[in-house]
């Protein structure tokens, strides 16, 4: 399959192979700051959007029409496998998504189900399968879920706080609640991530978005051992694999532990200090600040200047950015970053 | 000064010298978890206690009688100075603190003024000496400033957001507006300091809580050179200085050059990780996770047992929370953990 693909310089860099320039995409690469992506999403709900094939497909396409970025990443979210495991869950367009009926006891916990991944999410599947017909091998399509931590953080909190202070208490107060929540997540996510890799995803990221909000000790205890047996679990099927974790300086080398291909780091960590961190044998993805896509196209151009020099010659690299895109994004410095990428630092800049 | 204090172990261990057992403070320790706190509080506003200095003395003392602290911190809050440059500041229960009218442009920030400190806010200095009168020389009272860049992100942002979008984008295109903004933060700072050098504190913090959000590249142009310049301004009064930055670990070189006595890291960054990072000569402050207050007295032991164990035989240590003590706070949580830093791992652990 992955011979078949015009463009494999996303699996390759994956692979730790070096690549002749860094392929780039963008997390949350289709969203709220396309016009386009406005005009699907205006006929439905954000979950509606989700669960409905041919508009995830859709929205899966922009970036790759529009932008031209390097690989494909399925437009879903992380909290879609979790809605299955029995809990309620809204999304507002202001405070983001929210359980109204959060976990937080142990009885919550046995309430839940390790949901079958195709009769309750079967649209999933069925949308990636749609993607790649579209795609039709022009790029790799990654696949996603998020880590058990960050799922739980989510099911415990409710919705996010600043502190986190609902797990966390969680974590110094019933650990072992904690770690019955954590397994069932993790059951949930190696299913739901086998379905999309038997649909035909090429790669796959894990979200561990808020464990950069634990210390090493408790990241090793409640985060890592769940990461890595999802990644030992989805090992049969031979795809690439990338961790991500949202303020992860004190955590590179735990992270490393879990066994993914890559590691995706935030812009707080300089990749210069990353790659000195991390082996060559552990591809490296990252680390755009979304607020310089804000800026002015010249600063833009230096501060992808800066990330290209500090990976200079280090195999296994793939461009990306720190966190999700911003939705105040101009679709013009989202495109003209892709060049700089792709074309080089010459690449003619959008008129201010 | 120093040397007529009961209890100095808290300036000796800024200073780096070893001491018989690591002196704590808590940050936040005068603050809503305390019923005594709440009494004072209900019959004025936020800034009213700030600004009253009877009452902002008694909310300073209450730690030191009921828990017992090595140090008293003066009760106030970071914003006090902004609101003297002309900045109308509100707090409300729920948002914390906010500015209607943000700085924006060019046009704010030179509107804004370097206040005289004693006759905008000489409140602060005569809470400062009626403290040390209340004191009597028990234990050392802690000035404190917010850190230049911290002040201008609530200044641009207006109230905390997520991203700090605002701030960072006038970063990101207008750095000679944010850099002028610095300035202005950075005289009012030492001149506002100063003040309370003058009236009697025995040492200070500087709070760059939000500098986290910088990479190292940005921190060094945007936050690093303004902390200098202050430490050394201050340099003629002989007082030790401590530097906290939340989210630091990838700032910590960096934070070592602006020339503090002391870095204060958060729970993220293991101890036994900062304390390679950082010579012996540099005084390290921190680091329990808030949220194990909220715990079990078992689960608080052990990690104070932790963070005691990875700080053994390491002069200038003080032990401290990483971030701010939670309103939710059982006090006798609060209490528990200073007699376990300050009789041994075998305090009697209060009742479940």
């Amino acid at each position: 399959m992955t011979t078949a693909l015009k463009n494999d310089l996303f699996l390759r860099a994956c692979r730790g192979v070096r690549t002749e320039r860094p392929p780039i995409w963008i997390m949350r690469q289709a969203g709220r700051y396309m016009p386009e992506y406005q005009a699907i999403r205006k006929n439905t709900t954000f979950l509606g959007l989700c669960k409905t094939p041919d508009l995830a497909a859709r929205a899966t396409l922009l970036p790759i029409d529009i932008l031209g970025v390097d690989a494909a990443i399925l437009f879903s979210d992380i909290l879609v496998p979790v809605e299955a495991m029995g809990l309620d869950l809204m999304f507002s367009e202001h405070k983001g998504p929210s359980f109204p009926n959060p976990v937080r006891t142990r009885a919550d916990v046995d309430g839940l189900e390790v949901p079958d991944p195709v009769s309750k999410t079967g649209f999933v599947a069925e949308a990636i399968r749609e993607v790649n017909r579209r795609l039709a091998s022009r790029v790799p399509l990654i696949g996603f879920a998020g880590a058990p931590f960050t799922l739980a953080t989510y099911m415990v909190e409710g919705e996010i706080t600043k502190d986190f202070s609902r797990v966390k208490r969680m974590m110094f107060s019933e650990p072992e609640t904690l770690h019955a929540l954590l397994e069932k997540a993790t059951d949930t996510v190696i299913r739901y991530l086998s379905m999309q890799a038997e649909a035909g995803v090429h790669a796959y990221q894990i979200f561990d978005t808020w464990a950069g909000s634990l210390s090493s000790f408790h990241y090793r205890s409640f985060a890592l051992p769940y990461v890595r047996k999802i990644v030992q679990a989805m090992r049969g099927y031979g795809l690439p694999s990338i961790l991500y974790v949202n303020g992860s300086c004190a955590l590179l080398e735990d992270m490393k532990e879990a066994g993914a291909d890559v590691v995706s780091v935030d812009w707080r960590l300089s990749l210069s200090v990353a790659r000195k961190r991390l082996s060559e044998s552990t591809g490296i993805q990252g680390n755009l600040d979304p607020v310089s896509l804000l800026g002015t196209p010249s600063v833009l151009k230096d501060e992808v200047g800066r990330i290209l020099k500090e990976m200079e010659g280090r195999p296994g690299f793939i461009f990306n950015l720190g966190h999700g895109i911003l939705p105040e994004t101009p679709v013009s410095m989202a495109r003209y970053l892709v060049r700089l990428v792709q074309d080089g630092l010459s690449a003619p800049q959008p008129v201010e």
